[in-house]
């Protein structure tokens, strides 16, 4: 498998047809990916990394892999009310790695990138004496008049949740074989698998004050919501939407408001939207749920049915402490 | 330094400061970057990844680490006329870092931004149990009008290459204390810290034919030329520009055109420019040098001032060979 594992030809094999829809891209022949703006677009770019051991166990597929690494960053585009148009794919790869392996990276590459119509325009793949580290950068159309950032909370806004919380990370548990029976096996695929939000971001994205994705944590997010908008966050753990699985999974709301993997969309709006917020769900299929409201103030407060204070101390995921979920 | 190796520490007192000249980049507070696109131009995006132990020796300052990373991937948008503007910077790091060499990383980085006149308008930053895994990707805008591939290569076209070849790769072996005096001082330098043709690629974009900057040694990146022109090319040994201190250390011109690390631009281009070609490498302060021409057929072929095919076996820098330059 020399040849297969050459870094010219794996490109050529595996990755040169996932570029042959867009012209830009020059079946990834060259130095550079070239994209010819839309009139009156905003180009919207956000890139994430996923690291063996830290973002996926070792024993994960390649499909597996590579879906989750599309969708992770397209949850970002969504959140922006961006349409996602092209990918570039930065792998860092032992020279160990079965060619199998890769193969099937390819193919969920592919699988996901046709799901969602996008190309992919360019990259780079090296070796590293180490885990794999696969950075992934995506690119998305918006509407420079309806592209929600996160700092534009009001006082009186309404923090909003699309889906259910926690199943990212109880799935990650299931993942580990931490926990069993058939509601391990949805929880795992909504770790494995995160849906982004396009269709919902898009459709909302001109209708919200504020909005993100929720992967390191809601607490921990909605955080950077209030910080940069110079706000309070306070929300009802009574409120926070809930899979049954997770529920019968032994984990109570207060480890869903403080794992990471959710992928679904944190956003405030004023009370006036929240019907047409709604319908717009409706549309989308996708469940929303009001779970609190923006006040004067600093930080997130959690509070349970009877008013008390119950804002976990420990509020999501973070990179560099010592004792992550993961490691 | 706990609360300095937070992430979100990390990003706001290091970073941050460097993304404050584009409005786009939200002070990196979002989860996406804002590309406005720049009437009538071409947006032109390339990304390079560099591995501790691969592409820059472990014990290697973070200046200097920052500084490459900004430079070898400018020096692609160069190739293709490109003139930068931002760039995403993807960091995996081990939770061991010395928090002086991220410091310290953050200050090159700054300085060559400052140089080149771009902003970091985006990236993410995560903890790997492993070498320092970086990635950055660089945005410009091209003239749609000269904007050279590598493809566009003609019959009769000469090969030029600026600066001179080799200097890179005998750095490496500087670097490594493998070559010693003052010449090893030169070469080390021009591994370290390579100059990014921006001037140059910029005024021939629209004489050229075919571009791009060398990287994986010369005779293989020309045969990414030839190949994709569907030509042969031609280079006379004799006439590849050896710096006094690569032909003072011990080196041949086998094994210049066979070293990578160059990231001097490879070009193809009618005999009618040349003039040109060379009146504007003077005012951008740059030898050019011709060294060969395309023909019919395929693969490269370099002769000796004989005439003799002396095409070396080994011929540039691959991931996936078992007996790389630097593991």
């Amino acid at each position: 498998m020399a040849e297969a594992l050459n870094e010219f030809g794996l490109i050529a094999q595996l990755f040169a047809p996932l570029a042959a829809g867009y012209a830009g891209a020059f079946g990834l022949t060259d130095d550079a990916a070239f994209i010819t703006p839309e009139p009156g677009k905003l180009l919207t770019v956000t890139t994430d990394t996923m690291v063996e051991g830290v973002h996926f166990l070792p024993q994960t597929s390649g499909d597996l892999v590579a879906r989750k690494l599309v969708r992770v960053n397209l949850s970002d585009l969504a959140a922006k009310g961006a349409k996602p148009f092209a990918i570039l794919l930065n792998l860092a790869i032992p020279k160990s790695v079965a060619p199998a392996w890769l193969t099937d990276f390819a193919a969920g590459l592919q699988r996901d990138l046709a799901l969602y119509g996008i190309a992919l325009i360019g990259g780079d793949t090296v070796s590293i004496p180490g885990p794999c580290c696969l950075g992934l950068t995506a690119f998305g159309w918006a509407d420079p008049a309806q592209c929600p950032h996160r700092s534009g909370a009001k006082p009186g806004d309404e923090i909003w949740v699309s889906g259910t919380i926690g199943d990212g990370g109880a799935g990650l548990r299931a993942a580990k074989g931490e926990l069993t029976g058939p509601q391990a096996v949805y929880l795992k695929q909504r770790y494995d698998l995160p849906e982004p939000r396009l269709a919902l971001g898009l459709g909302i994205a001109g209708l919200v004050s504020a909005s993100m994705d929720i992967s390191d944590g809601l607490v921990q997010d909605l955080g950077h919501i209030a910080r940069t908008s110079g706000l309070a966050a306070e929300i009802q753990m009574a409120e926070i939407p809930l899979s049954l699985a997770f529920k019968t999974s032994g984990h109570g709301v207060e480890h869903a408001v403080g794992m990471g993997d959710d992928y679904e969309l944190l956003f405030t709006a004023s009370p006036a939207r929240a019907d047409e917020l709604t319908r717009i769900a409706r549309m989308c299929g996708v469940d929303i749920t009001r779970i609190g409201r923006m006040m004067a103030g600093a930080g997130v407060l959690c509070r349970d049915g009877q008013g008390r204070d119950v804002t976990p101390k420990r509020t999501g995921w973070q990179h560099f402490e010592t004792d992550g979920p993961q490691e």
